[in-house]
């Protein structure tokens, strides 16, 4: 009868949690639904009797709310905090746990260093444990995250020993949040920081962010936006920030700011900002120590200098280095770093736009302090569907090279696309520089491996707001969360990934993970298709980027307008960027250069980034171009269907709220793919002077009226009234 | 052992409740905990074993959803929807249900009209049944939600005889929302409408809204901003209105829209607005029957003219009734409705912008057509903490008079300000006019009453946002609550509903009630005594209007400006509107006159919003003016303090998450009361040349100190970057 009632509890837990709400993606995917494999859970329940944490930190606080939380939702039941290790002991410390001091840890944790952690089933006692060690604090937050992971997934536990530490030092993420709440790029609602409560009034989800950031491992969150305010440094605000930086200090988490370069006049009542002036130094450095003397692990600056109107050294006629090794030399007393970065392009319209950062860094290298970090945008344009990787990668070995992602979907359909990032983060990662010879890869280059540096760091540009599940789209968490994993991981496959994602967020069901996995992985490639195929690039709608705008032209700046991009005439379409155009391709190592500088050789996806090439041309499919671009642009609309008939198989599979989100973003992405094909094929077709090829549909309205469509309240651009 | 288990069920299901998930406030008042009174609980199962809607309407399936989820969670146990009446049956249907056939409805709903609804215990088939009945699907609706209150406030049930109808027709909510998501005077985060998702996606936080609003009465809301863009009124941004339309119809909830009024020419290619021009007549009346084809049901337009820059008929030398009654005629033939707002003033500072909408409007009287409502704020300024009621309020006999009501508290602390609006709402519609004799109340005015009128409305600002909670303090849910109840009941006290929304946001625990009702109820005039005691009104920040600021003057307006309304010099402070000041009394009939042109006898709480006194008057405690206004202002700070206090006993007696949030946002109005004080008394002094009372604690700051603030990302304000 015990058993009976017990069994009935659980159901009535089970159907409780189903009954007082719908999932609404808060708990992103750290959900610890009951692991529904009956072997499983008989597995973890007799592996995991109780559990030990030896350590009295406010980390090991949190480690232990989060396993209460964790477990109770994964086996079904509470599982005990014991106080020694017994039979089926999950025991987790730092090396010097008096619990752990017969397992010799100390050579175990040896290479793990301050974040690593170690895994492994052992005997203490003579009795069958399970142990999570680690150096420092941090490590054994992520030890535990990584094992929690292993039971949402469903992975066997019995015979552990894994040993795990993060590739890159800095893994962090970029919020291009104002202070007025407002996000730039943001489509997932208003900042999450709200300042004016703060900082008397903490809202708890500042802790869920602290947490979902731990469990991936990310350790840094730049709090405000690259186009920074001054104001971020004046003691109100530094209040608020220290706020901040004491709740996320236990989940390992260290908080930077932006820099705005002419903070020294703006608040500091200075007539200049020149990063060689003394004054000015004297200014960052007692503004730097004012700092510090509220939040003493404070990470330092990320800057954004003389790019798009903001100030920098250019203004004093110095060079980036000069400005970036002033503010390192004030933050380096307490070892605080600088991430500068590369995204710049002067004032006079260049002849190529992508050529400029490479330009400009590359004599550089070598002259920045060692404290600085150059973030570099995984392209040299900025965030396309797809690009080429930056060619200032591999080509500044004295300078450790940050890479900077953009998570938040600016030109991959806001978030109302669904578009799995991982493959666009893997395929830069995974590509190979040259630069000291083949395996010169673009993660090598940022792990700091290639050039043995000692710092190295990722970035992601978030996609996080205060929408109730955080990123706007259901599936958009997945790029928040592969960005952490590649960022800890570069090694990790974009499938493995998305496997791990979807069993945590949306069930463990076999069918389910290969479906929504094959949706995710394809749907990068499908947005390519339907928005820029074939190597075109920036010809997304003006200033809000919501939309196609291969029109786009007579902007203030050439640079900044479509035709620039696309070259689009009567004879052909495609920017040459090689010896006979721009010349682009020259700032990459030889053999990459062979890779593209042959039309007939170059890969097709890259065919419109680097050549200028006739409508006529015969392609890989033996289509000519035009047919090709149409039929790219059919097919990538044709593949939005698909994805949404695949979706519609889950009804029922997934939790039920979910699937019907889902279900309405997939709709508008369909109807957007086909807006973004029409628009262009109308639009191109003005050039080729050629047919829509036969049995495609033809566009249900004219060119005039995709040009014509105006959307001044997109999101994520300056609000106006 | 089966009662035994199902006693553990219940345990279970209500620990899971607690456990799943501390309380954040987005359930509102509707919350359905369990009842906690033992005799009363019983008495509901006994009562309620089942329940029958006699009707298929969408309606019908909202309440039958609203039924489940109510009744599982009062009564903590699931109440079966039955086939007919058998004992304990809860009955529900509108007159010409088959179920209620026996019970001679249409006698008993004589009265109640289309909204209202009867309540009442009757024998059906011989069996005790309880019964809600209505003319239409609202007032069903309306009456569940009232019966459910009773359940929520442990109220008997065994001998109702509740008939009830609203007293006023439009009641509804001013969403002064942007088409940026951005809210005017918003203190909750972003704006409710995903304008950019919708029509594809309905945030199912849309269903809460409406079922909130029903729950209260509310049966219009208008969508968008008085400060209006006229994109709104566009096709695109149509379909996207559409889509709320249709989901908020079964919820007996119109949509309206704000008109701006130079639209014609923004959108509709026109070279004027002028009212009197056919092209602008039948551009207007072509939008309409645009906008009724895709919402047969909606309401009309709210149109703010010729103020704070908003274009108008003026610009056209027409004046108001010219524009209201061109809209009108657009409207009419579809029973639509035009709400004119009257607050205005010119562009020409007049001697006292409080006279200046009487003097618009009053001659106006008996010339706007038969559906137009012209919306008049409460007091005759713009939501001061407190002001005597509008004048035009009984002097425009002829015109169905609206009352605007401000919840979000734009001039009462943001969102981090407890402060209880229902007192200040309750002021004024109790306030008498005089109009047609002593009884002549703002409330017999608003509501028709008064002069036969047959429309009638009150509009409420909304503090609504996408915070989690909804309106950013937990108390602030009150205001909306009130708002409502009032809309529909204007004779309830503030001290009854804030009984009814304590007894449903916290607990139905008798100490708690009365501790948190006092709370409440004081609120409002310890708000008044920090800010602006005695009469004081327009003395906050510039712009953003948070935090003091009685020294702002010299802007683009005099009446802009604080020192314009306190006229502090050293003889004496306040506005003399008197006859031998402004004049602005004598817009009030005589009683009211009477009751304020004397300083000797005018009530203290509004001495300087008419009278200019002496810093040496004796007032009726005994002190001298000056002596006065610090008392006030140093009782409204300790009164701050004593509201933490209060709130601080119940640690442990409502949900935690809840307390602690109310704890910090006590912590900073009570610092910010401080400031308040210390900033006017500082200021104020600088006149007077008197000192602080002995006794009082030293501000521990100076004038200049408090003068030198910034706030330029204080919220509710046009964002920037």
């Amino acid at each position: 009868m015990r058993r009976k009632i017990r069994h009935c509890l659980l159901i009535i837990i089970l159907l409780s949690h189903t009954a007082l709400k719908a999932e609404d993606g808060y708990e992103l995917w750290l959900r610890y639904s009951l692991v529904t494999d009956q072997q499983k859970l008989n597995d973890y329940r007799n592996t995991i009797k109780g559990w030990l944490v030896d350590n009295n930190s406010p980390t090991a606080q949190i480690i232990r709310k989060e396993l209460q939380r964790a477990l109770t939702g994964l086996l079904g039941k509470s599982v005990p905090e014991v106080k020694s290790a017994t039979e089926g002991t999950l025991l987790i410390g730092t090396a010097n746990a008096a619990a752990l001091s017969s397992l010799d840890l100390k050579n175990r944790l040896k290479n793990v260093g301050p974040e690593g952690f170690v895994i492994f089933n052992t005997k203490v006692n003579n009795k069958n444990t399970l142990v999570i060690a680690a150096n420092e604090d941090a490590g054994m937050l992520y030890g535990v995250f990584h094992f929690l992971r292993m039971l949402q997934t469903h992975q066997p536990i019995g015979k552990l020993a894994i040993e795990s530490t993060p590739k890159t030092k800095v893994r962090i993420l970029n919020h291009w949040d104002n202070l007025d709440r407002t996000v730039e790029r943001g489509y997932a609602g208003f900042s999450l920081w709200d300042w004016h409560k703060l900082p008397d009034h903490i809202d708890p989800r500042y802790h869920d962010y602290a947490r979902a950031n731990a469990s991936i491992g990310i350790n840094g969150t730049v709090l405000t936006n690259v186009n920074a305010n001054a104001l971020i440094l004046t003691p109100a605000y530094l209040k608020k920030v220290t706020a901040l930086a004491d709740l996320f200090r236990p989940y390992g988490i260290r908080v930077y700011l932006t820099a705005r370069f002419s903070a020294p006049i703006e608040i500091g009542g200075l007539k200049t900002a020149d990063p060689l002036d003394a004054q000015v130094q004297e200014w960052w450095k007692r503004k730097v120590a004012e700092i510090y003397k509220v939040i003493p692990d404070f990470g330092g600056f990320l800057v954004k200098a003389n790019s798009e109107g903001q100030p920098g050294p250019q203004n004093y006629n110095r060079n980036h280095a000069d400005g970036a090794n002033m503010l390192a030399d004030a933050v380096k007393p307490f070892n605080g770093i600088v991430m500068w970065r590369a995204f710049v392009y002067d004032n006079n319209v260049p002849v190529d736009r992508t050529k400029q950062a490479y330009n400009e860094f590359k004599p550089l290298d070598g002259t920045f302090r060692g404290n600085v970090m150059v973030q570099v945008k995984n392209g040299p344009l900025d965030f396309q569907p797809r690009e080429p990787f930056h060619p200032l990668f591999g080509a500044m070995p004295s300078t450790p090279l940050m890479m900077e992602f953009q998570i938040t979907q600016e030109y991959l359909g806001f978030a109302t696309h669904l578009v799995y990032l991982a493959p666009l983060f893997k395929e830069c990662l995974d590509a190979d520089t040259h630069a000291k010879g083949k395996g010169s890869t673009v993660a090598r280059v940022i792990d700091g491996s290639l050039e043995n540096h000692t710092l190295s760091g990722m970035a992601g540009v978030a996609n996080i707001g205060n929408d109730r599940n955080w990123c706007g789209h259901p599936v958009a968490q997945s790029n928040w969360y592969s960005f952490g994993r590649l960022a800890w991981d570069h090694t990790l496959s974009a499938e493995a990934i998305a496997d791990e994602w979807v069993r945590m967020t949306f069930s463990n069901n076999v069918a389910v993970v290969s479906n929504i996995k094959n949706i995710m992985i394809a749907s990068r490639d499908i947005t390519v298709k339907y928005m820029t195929p074939l190597g075109l690039h920036h010809i997304m709608g003006w200033n809000h980027h919501y939309g196609p705008g291969p029109w786009i032209k007579d902007k203030p700046r050439a640079d900044w307008t479509s035709v620039y991009y696309h070259q689009a005439e009567e004879k052909g379409i495609g920017f040459n960027r090689t010896t006979s155009g721009s010349n682009a391709l020259e700032q990459y190592q030889s053999p990459v250069q062979q890779l593209y500088s042959d039309p007939e050789k170059c890969d097709e996806r890259y065919l419109l980034w680097f050549h200028h090439v006739s409508w006529d041309r015969k392609m890989k499919s033996g289509r000519t171009l035009w047919d090709e671009l149409c039929h790219q642009y059919y097919q990538g609309a044709d593949s939005a269907k698909w994805m949404q008939q695949q979706w519609n198989t889950l009804e029922g599979q997934v939790d039920d709220a979910q699937f019907r989100f889902v279900k309405s973003l997939l709709n508008i992405q369909q109807q957007e793919a086909v807006w973004w094909r029409n628009a262009c094929v109308l639009y191109f077709q003005t050039f080729s002077k050629k047919p829509i090829p036969p049995g495609f549909e033809k566009p249900d309205q004219t060119l005039q009226y995709y040009e014509q469509l105006e959307f001044p309240f997109a999101p994520g651009i300056r609000p106006r009234w």
